[in-house]
């Protein structure tokens, strides 16, 4: 099986590729190569089972997915995007990487006509406000960015192009990627991750919401099993409604501090200083806080059991068990 | 005030056309100019207010949509479009025109820079089986056809477009036109016209289906209020949900023929022959057949009062009046 991860350079695809090596076999098949994508060079892991390597380039540029699709893997993994806010800023960039770059991926991987399994990541930003109080599977999607706009483009083109047979596609929307390791970053979304990695290791966070945000969470854990089962699952069992919610933990920012405080202690959950910042509470009011993932439940993608479980893994994962 | 019809030489464009020249101005503000632009040449009306004029080109060529907007017009409807049937045996010829035709219309018209209100008539095909009883403004979009995904697109582009303050658009998604004027079409939902429009010029028609087959329509003289209360309506009350399911008559086919009947008389009624038809069975299945579509009442969109009210509209715009 081989398989081809786009955007392998970033968080997840790095932690995806580190899985794949751990298991050697996805779906029960032995993985015979990875190849990384990314614009920057992806780090290739040490000892691996099957052979990996990291090709650099940016799929928006012409050719560049034909080139990929030329290899014929069995399964593609496509997790490259500009983020909300640069996708924000930057209209054209926007829809060239995250639109453009990912309908030409579709379109190399339909000439190429071996039907791969496509695993694309979409996002909650599909959705936007106002809100029931748990988002159904149902619930139509009106993004308020051109991030979201641009994920929820590519999610029917997925579709469109799976129901036609050119590809085998499943869409997997993931929750907000918590605990996020790595600095702390600027993105508005940045404290969830913030205010549990930073007093974990010893630093101050800094939480400029309320304790009553309510947001929907996954681990890098959580988020790479989606991806795996993703790869696998049965296409008919799924349908023809092709892109999937993803289950995960809706916690206030309260219940995130006691899961921390209930796993770490007191001393580490002392580490957040309160500094409310207006502009930050105004664009998270309105992000979705909390969904009824159903259909991907009873497809068997597994969420985190817990916010406790969540700073578990983090500590594991990423402190090798050592609190600050 | 300036008006651009796209797809100025369709069926609704014709329609559209001798409205406005019969109004003479548009939201109160008169009329100064109606360009009709289509890859055939539109008949403009005679005796218009104001100057009309017809265009040919393809909207998808390099150039003509910029070309279009170069003019400012203060109203764009945008109706041009493959149809469904064509769209799903032509995959590139159905996204080059509905999908990247459309995006390069907004594009041309975000780059004019004047910020025109863009009325997009969107499709009940963006919706795809199974459904609720009636669907509901919030359910998703889940097309089964590739026509249905580009409309479902283009809607997700025309509201970021409108969001970002490039133009300020509307999308409708109209019932299916009943009663659709001019010869039998082999169109799938063709019958649902055929047999009231045939019975009514003296001819007999075919009935594939059984009585019992509920469709969700509208007149042409609806749509065309539609399309003409969406190009004045108060963007602020529409609200960042910029697309919207129009109001309609949810009938079965028994219906219908009861009110051609009630109408139109037993001789009348008397012209329909059925022969059922599998195929067109089986298609006419995965269709929408009944809406709530309280969003856009609320907003003070119009539907059809009764089906009879569809048959008398239709020998009144389209038969002087006579019935054969």
């Amino acid at each position: 099986m081989k398989i081809l991860i786009v955007g392998g350079a970033g968080m997840i695809g790095r932690k995806l590729a580190e899985r794949l090596a751990k298991d050697g076999s996805l779906g029960g098949k032995p993985i015979t190569g990875v190849v990384l994508h990314d614009v920057v060079e992806a780090r290739a892991c040490q000892d691996c089972p099957f052979p990996i390597s990291a090709e650099v380039g940016d799929l928006s540029q012409p050719g560049e997915a034909a080139r990929l699709a030329a290899g014929r893997p069995d399964v593609i993994f496509h997790l490259a995007a500009i983020v909300s806010g640069e996708a924000e800023l930057e209209f054209d960039k926007g829809y060239g990487i995250n639109l453009d770059g990912t309908r030409l991926l579709l379109e190399a991987v339909r000439q190429a006509g071996n039907r791969p399994r496509l695993v694309f990541t979409s996002s909650i930003a599909v959705f936007g406000a106002p809100f029931p109080d748990a988002i159904g599977d149902e619930f139509f999607t009106t993004p308020l960015t051109s991030y979201g706009t641009q994920k929820a483009i590519c999610e029917l083109l997925l579709a469109d192009y799976t129901r036609k047979g050119f590809l085998d596609g499943i869409g997997i929307r993931l929750p907000t990627v918590c605990v996020r390791p790595g600095a702390p970053n600027k993105a508005a979304s940045g404290f969830f991750s913030n205010i549990i990695r930073e007093p974990l290791a010893g630093q101050e966070a800094v939480l400029p919401v309320s304790e009553d945000v309510r947001h929907w969470h996954a681990s890098p854990r959580a988020a790479t099993g989606f991806l795996i089962h993703a790869a696998a699952i049965d296409g008919e069992k799924v349908g023809p409604r092709r892109n999937l919610t993803m289950p995960g933990q809706s916690v206030t920012v309260g219940e995130q501090i006691a899961g921390l405080r209930k796993v770490a202690g007191d001393k580490v959950a002392a580490r957040i200083r309160r500094e409310p910042d207006q502009t930050i509470m105004r664009i998270v009011a309105g992000w979705p806080r909390n969904f009824d993932a159903s259909r991907a439940i009873t497809l068997g993608f597994k969420a985190d059991p817990s916010f406790e479980a969540i700073v578990r893994s983090h500590i594991d994962d990423e402190l090798d068990g050592r609190i600050a």
